[in-house]
C-alpha cells in the first residue's frame, strides 16, 4: 500500500509544506525514517531530529524556521493524525472470508455471524456465537456460549471463560483470561466454601484488554466494561466491577469487588482500589496510588492512601524534610 | 434440578417463614430473581432490596417487620447457607466416566485412578498420575510426573511444570502457572548463573489458585499451600514459600522467597512480603501492605511498612496533617 | 550420571577437606541430603545444620572446627560452586536432533539451523528462523518471523507475537508474552484511537524471562533487554523500554514506556518506575519502592516516592513517632 502526502493530508486535513507528491509507504520514528516513510514530532524537544530525519514526511503542529528536507503535514494533533495513518498502513487483521484452521476443535451450535478466522489449535466450546470478520488466533479458548462481536481480535492463547460477552472491535491479547470465577468465597467453622459465581463479563464495543489481564465473573449479574475503555497488561478486575466509557488503566492496576469507576478513567500502573467503593467520571490516579474509599470529585488523585495529588506532593516535600521537623520539636534540644 | 423451600430448609437447618412448597431451580441477587429462585441478603442495607424482590426465596438473619412475597429462610449466616445451596445447583464439574479428547496428547506411563476427562489439546506429559474425578479442561499442561489428587479441576491452559503434587478437589484457573523455577542465582564475576530448583510444589487438599497466579517450585524441597488457602489472580509464590492452612490471598499479592506464612492469613491486594520471613497465624494485611520482617503476632497489620493497622490509621491522620505540623514547628514564623 | 567429590573439586577450583572419593550423583538441601549428594552452606547460621547433614559433600567456605562426615569442598563462593555442579546435575533441555511433534502446526519458510524440539500443539508461524540447541515445549506460540537464537528455552504456552528476536540462550517461562503492542492511544474527541506499535522486542543473550511475565514491543524501533538480565514473574515491561545487562528484576516490577534501565539494575519485587526516566546503572531498589523521576547516581534507593535508602529508613523510624511529633507541636497543649 502507498499513498501521497497529498492524500494523507486529504485523509486528515492537514495542511502541506513541501512536496505533496512524495509517495508513503510506512510509518518510522523521527530518527529511523527513510524517505517512504511518515512520521510524526511530538513536541518542540523533538525538533533538531526533525532536521536531521530521513522521513520523507511528517505531521508538525507548527513549521519550523529553519527549512527541512521532509513534507511536513500541518495539523493540530500530530500523534492522532499519525495514529490514524499508521492505522492505513497496519490495520488489524480481519476476516474477510470464513478459515477455520483444520486443527481447531468447534463445539456443536457454533454460529458464525459471517467471516470468522480460526486459528490453529484453538478450542471453541459450544454455542458459541462470533460476529463477522472477526479474528481468533491460534491456541485462544473460547467457553461454552460465548457471544463475540465483529470484527473482534482474540489473540494467541486469550482464554474466555463460558459465557462472556464481547461486543464489537473488542481486542483480547495473549493469556488475558475474562470471566474467570470472583473470588467468593462464604466461611463454614473456619473453612473456605466457594460462592458459585453465576453471573459474567460483559466487555462493549472497543473494549481492549492487556496480556495477562484477568476479568472476573459477576457473583449473579455481570462485571462490565463499557465503551472505548483500554486495559493494560497485567490489571486484575474482580467481580461485580463495572468501569465506565473511555477509560485507560495501566499495566498492574488491581480493583477489589463491587466497585465502580466512572467514565474517562485514567489510572497509572500499579493503583488499587478497595472494594465496593465508587470512583466519579473523569478521575485520574498517579501510578501506585491507593485507593480505600470513594472519590466523588473529577480529578487528579495520588498517594497511599489517596488524597488529591496537590495534597500529596505537598506532604511528600515535607515527608522528606521529617528528620528536620523532629529535631525542632518542642522540648527537643536539636538532639 | 430443582428443590422446594422445605428441603433446602433441611439442607442447612433453616427455619421457614412463608410458604415451604414453593420450587426454586436456581440462584439469583436481590435485584434481579425470580420466583423459581433463591438468594440471600447480605445486610440490614440491603432490606429495601428485600421488600422488593422477585425471588421465591431468601436467606435472611432475621425476619423484616413488613411482610414480603419471598419465602425467607432464616439461618445464622445467609452467606453460607446460600454458598451451600448454590452450590448444589451449579456443582464444580466431575469426571464421571473417561473420556480424553481425541487431540489430547498423553504420555506413556500416564495412570487414572478413576474417572478422568482431558479436554482438546490438553497435554499430559509421561508418568502423571491422575486422581478419580479430575477434570482438565481444554488446552491444559501438565508436565511429567505431576500427581493430581481426586476431584480437581484444571481450567483452561493452566500450566503444571513437571512433578508438582495437587492434592484433592484443588482448582487450578486458566493461564496460571504451579512449578515454575524459582528465582535463584549465583554470581560469576557480575553474571548470574542458573541456580537449579529441584525442589517441587504441593498445594493440598482444597486449595485454589486464581487466573495468571505463578506459584514457584522450590530450590530442594518443596513450595506447600496447606489445605483450603484460596489464592486469587495474579498472585506469586517464591520458592520455598509454605503458607498455612484456610488462607484467603487477594489479588496481586506478592511473597518473596523461603518466607512462611501461618493458618487462616487474610491479606489484601497488592500486599508484598519480604523473603525469609515468617508470619504468625491468624495475621490480616491490608490492601498493598509491605512487609518487611516478620510479625510475631496475630492481628491487622496495614502500611508501608507495614505497622498495627491502628498504628497506621493514625498515622495517616496526621500525614495528612503534615503542612500543618510543619507551619506550627519551633522556631518557624508561621511560613 | 556421577562425579566424584575430586572431579567436582577440579571444576570449580576446591581444596577437599575429607574423602575425595565419594561418588555424588545429585544436589539436596543440609536438611535433606542423603551420602551420593552434594549441597552448600550458605552461611554460619546454617553451622548446626551442616554437623547433622546427611550429606557426603558440601560446599563450605570455611572449614569447622568440630569434624563432620561429609566431604568437604572449601571456595570462596559456595553458592556459586553449588550452582556450577547442580548444573552438570540438571542440565537445561537442548536438543540434539530435530524432534518435531506431530501434532505442532509449523508454518511456511520456517527454518532450523540446526537440531531443534518442538513440542505438542505448538503453533510456529510462516517464517520463523530457530538456531541449533533450542527447544520449544508443548502448546507454545511463535509468531510470524521471529528469530530465535541457539539454545534457547520456550517453556509451555509461552508466547512470541511476531517478529521477536532472541538471543541465544534465552529462557522463557510458561505464559510469558513476548512482543504485545504497547499500550500506545492517540485522543480524538474523547476516545481512544490506537497507536499501530510497529517496533519489536529484543531480548539479548542469556535473557531469562518468568511465567506470566509481558515485554510489549516498541512503536517504532525496539524494546530491549541486554545480556544476562534475569526477569521474574508478573514484571511487566512497557513498550520502548532498555534495560541494562546482568540485571535482576523480582515478581511483579513495572516499568511504564520509554523509560532506560543501566546495566546491573536490581529491583525488589512490586517495584514501579515512571514512564520516560532514565536509571543509572547500579541502582538497586527496594521492594514496592516507586520511582517517578530519573535516578542518575548508583546506590540503593527506597520508598515511595524514591529517596536514597538512608534517607527512607531514617524518614519510616520517625514516621512511626507522628502521633509524639504532633502531640509536641508548637501552640499544642499535649492533647
Amino acid at each position: 500500500m502507498e499513498l501521497s502526502a497529498r492524500e494523507i493530508a486529504e485523509i486528515v486535513a492537514a495542511e502541506v509544506h513541501g512536496d505533496p507528491e512524495r509517495t508513503i509507504r510506512g510509518v518510522a520514528g523521527l530518527d529511523a525514517g527513510a524517505a517512504d516513510q511518515i512520521g510524526f514530532l511530538v513536541g518542540k524537544a523533538d525538533a533538531g531530529a526533525l532536521a536531521k530525519t530521513g522521513l520523507g514526511a511528517v505531521f508538525v503542529k507548527e513549521v519550523p524556521d529553519e527549512p527541512v528536507s521532509a513534507t511536513l503535514l500541518v495539523v493540530d494533533d500530530p500523534n492522532l493524525a499519525f495514529a490514524i495513518i499508521a492505522g492505513r498502513f497496519h490495520p488489524l487483521p480481519r476476516a474477510v472470508e470464513t478459515r477455520i484452521h483444520p486443527t481447531a476443535v468447534v463445539g456443536d451450535g457454533v454460529e458464525f455471524d459471517g467471516p470468522v478466522e480460526v486459528g490453529a489449535h484453538c478450542v471453541i466450546e459450544d454455542g458459541v456465537r462470533i460476529g463477522a470478520g472477526t479474528v481468533i488466533e491460534a491456541l485462544a479458548f473460547v467457553g461454552g456460549n460465548c457471544v463475540i462481536g465483529a470484527d473482534c481480535l482474540i489473540h494467541a492463547q486469550a482464554v474466555l471463560y463460558h459465557g462472556v460477552v464481547l461486543g464489537d472491535r473488542v481486542r483480547i491479547h495473549g493469556h488475558a483470561v475474562i470471566g474467570c470465577d470472583g473470588f467468593g468465597f462464604a466461611v463454614d467453622k473456619g473453612r473456605y466454601v466457594r460462592v458459585p459465581q453465576v453471573g459474567t463479563v460483559v466487555l462493549e464495543d472497543d473494549v481492549e484488554v492487556g496480556a495477562c489481564a484477568c476479568i472476573d465473573r459477576a457473583t449473579f449479574d455481570e462485571t462490565r466494561v463499557r465503551r472505548g475503555t483500554k486495559i493494560d497488561n497485567l490489571v486484575h478486575i474482580a467481580h461485580n466491577c463495572e468501569i465506565g466509557e473511555d477509560g485507560a488503566l495501566a499495566a498492574q492496576v488491581g480493583l477489589a469487588g463491587s466497585t465502580k469507576v466512572g467514565a474517562r478513567a485514567r489510572f497509572g500502573g500499579q493503583v488499587g482500589i478497595a472494594g465496593h467503593v465508587e470512583i466519579a467520571d473523569d478521575v485520574s490516579l498517579g501510578a501506585k496510588t491507593g485507593v480505600p474509599q470513594s472519590i466523588g470529585e473529577p480529578g487528579y488523585y495520588l498517594g497511599i492512601p489517596s488524597l488529591p495529588a496537590k495534597e500529596t506532593l505537598k506532604i511528600w516535600a515535607l515527608w522528606r524534610r521529617l528528620p528536620e521537623l523532629w529535631r525542632t520539636r518542642k522540648g527537643s534540644r536539636g538532639e
